[in-house]
């Protein structure tokens, strides 16, 4: 299940990320690929939040779709003095001011003022398809529309799980691991989410992984998973704070429904970092479900579960199929408004 | 209570909020304050999700201090063409190519680079506070920390919900209402939310306002509210699709806890717009939360919830002294490790 919400869609697979040659650091490329000759065809995102824009379009004398994703950097510490921001070369327009306020644009000096390009060349269907705006909605799921709809779609589907099977059993990332319960019934892996660089505090991002098979996610918890759940919490926390120095209180401890991957994994992820997938519709709190269990020992069998689908998505086909949500008539993307605040 | 999620604070009083002065649109200002003559002593914020940049500071021979905000610009869809971005005075600098996957930066020229720059001066303690990075918080409220700690707090602060009842007394905003249901036991008012422009289908925001006094929050749901939760989630979804045909499907439906006042209200917002305080640790779908309630009648009663303070919160001083949260102990916001990505 891919996460909705996240607008911000990975640039290239895992193995190939973002990994900055600094011999070329300086050089201005002489690639041949250059923006200049770039075509414009159509917008298929424009995040206005993170201000990034993805963009299709041709190559001049150039065959095939290429796809254009820019994405404005965040602001450097070191350019913020006078030979950077603050320097004689910064224009600045006045749009209005009122007492002690007011509101200007400035115009640094190109140089400081770079923006993160990514070129995907030549792209395929599902490049374009992966940077789209999609539509996304709600559906309600009920315990009654997982066995009919969601459960069997799930099982269908049989996502591979053999990478996590590979990190349980020593086979893998074992040099990433930063705590290791190995309780077979209740015991965990905890190590750095891939999204996160292991580091950085602001950014802060952990997977538990449970060592035990075949819960599949919330829908399967019962009283039975409360001292798992427990564990989960309690040594997941200490040790996050040993390693990392981040206190209990700063972690927002969660799971996804519906989760990636069919294993259950609870995320730990710092609180003042926007993560993709912490919105409502999304996570739930571990808290939450330790106390919804311990009120209902079946409340994950008996409650109505929301879920955010794509209209890409698989799942969407199966319950559009069975009348529970509506596919957007005007698909028109070309069309989309832009919206510039 | 405020909403320690969101990282974009509101740059001015909404009553100054970027009243664009289109007469002065292409004049270089001619202001007294001049960016050459910022002298930066502390970062306040550096969001680099939202490429925005809180400083302190002081204007060379002015006193008092200087709050600069910089933001970079979303990205204009008139500026993605030959003209723009892929103009022959762009510069494309590789960080590495490979197979079809490219990585760059690109320098393009100064005047559509354009940054959202606020200046508040001379600023108070208060503009300080309001724009500075503060330590943020999860508490468990169980029933007992609830009746021991919070109420007497809410009790306390006395919120002044006068604006509410003007609203629901139809003197004043009236002309800004969508929807009046007008029985005084279930009945509401719908209306957009004050941070939503009214139009932008894609920023969509909507506020619904229960006429029944009373309800402070979800801590006071049980079953005898069912009827009027009902109604505010079918007609606030029914009279949105009529006005700005979003479907249901399409919707957020929310309460907050803590609210930002106390009196009992519902929040719509677009699903994909990611607007502040819908992560999983402040916001409650509405669908859960009757899910919850028919369930349980009263598990809003008996409920551990959860919620987020910042450390300049008042009511942060009363979880702490009952200690049932810790402060951080170096708030030395100089020395905050500014991240790049």
């Amino acid at each position: 299940m891919s996460d909705s919400n996240n607008q911000s869609p990975d640039l290239e697979p895992s193995s190939k990320k973002i990994k900055i040659n600094h011999e070329n650091d300086n050089t201005v490329s002489e690639n041949q690929l250059e923006l200049k000759d770039f075509i414009l065809e159509k917008v298929l995102n424009n995040n206005t939040v993170r201000k990034q824009v993805c963009l299709q379009g041709k190559f001049r004398d150039k065959s095939g779709v290429a796809l254009v994703v820019l994405e404005k950097n965040a602001f450097k510490n070191e350019d913020l003095d006078s030979k950077g921001y603050f320097s004689v070369d910064t224009e600045l327009k006045t749009f209005f001011q009122n007492d002690i306020y007011g509101n200007y644009e400035c115009f640094p000096r190109a140089s400081i003022n770079g923006i993160k390009t990514s070129i995907t060349y030549p792209a395929t269907e599902k490049h374009i398809a992966k940077f789209s705006q999609q539509e996304t909605h709600i559906v309600l799921e009920t315990p009654e529309l997982y066995q009919k709809l969601t459960l069997p779609h799930i099982e269908k589907e049989q996502f591979n799980l053999q990478w996590v099977y590979n990190i349980l059993e020593g086979k893998s990332e074992q040099d990433r691991i930063v705590y290791d319960n190995k309780c077979e019934q209740d015991g965990f892996v905890l190590l750095p989410d891939l999204k996160w660089d292991g580091i950085t505090k602001e950014t802060l991002y952990l997977l538990a992984i449970v060592r035990r098979r075949g819960i599949k996610s919330l829908r399967d918890l019962d009283e039975t998973h409360l001292p798992l759940l427990k564990r989960i919490r309690d040594e997941g926390k200490k040790k996050i704070f040993e390693k990392y120095q981040v206190p209990a209180s700063q972690l927002r401890v969660y799971l996804h429904y519906q989760p990636s991957f069919y294993h259950l994994h609870v995320h730990f992820t710092y609180l003042r970092h926007e993560a993709p997938g912490i919105y409502a519709e999304k996570a739930h709190l571990l808290d939450t479900v330790i106390g919804n269990i311990e009120m209902i020992p079946d409340y994950y069998k008996k409650a109505t579960l929301p879920f955010t689908i794509r209209e890409m998505d698989n799942i969407f086909k199966v319950y559009e199929t069975n009348g529970h949500v509506q596919r957007i008539v005007k698909p028109d993307i070309e069309n989309i408004e832009l919206i510039d605040k």
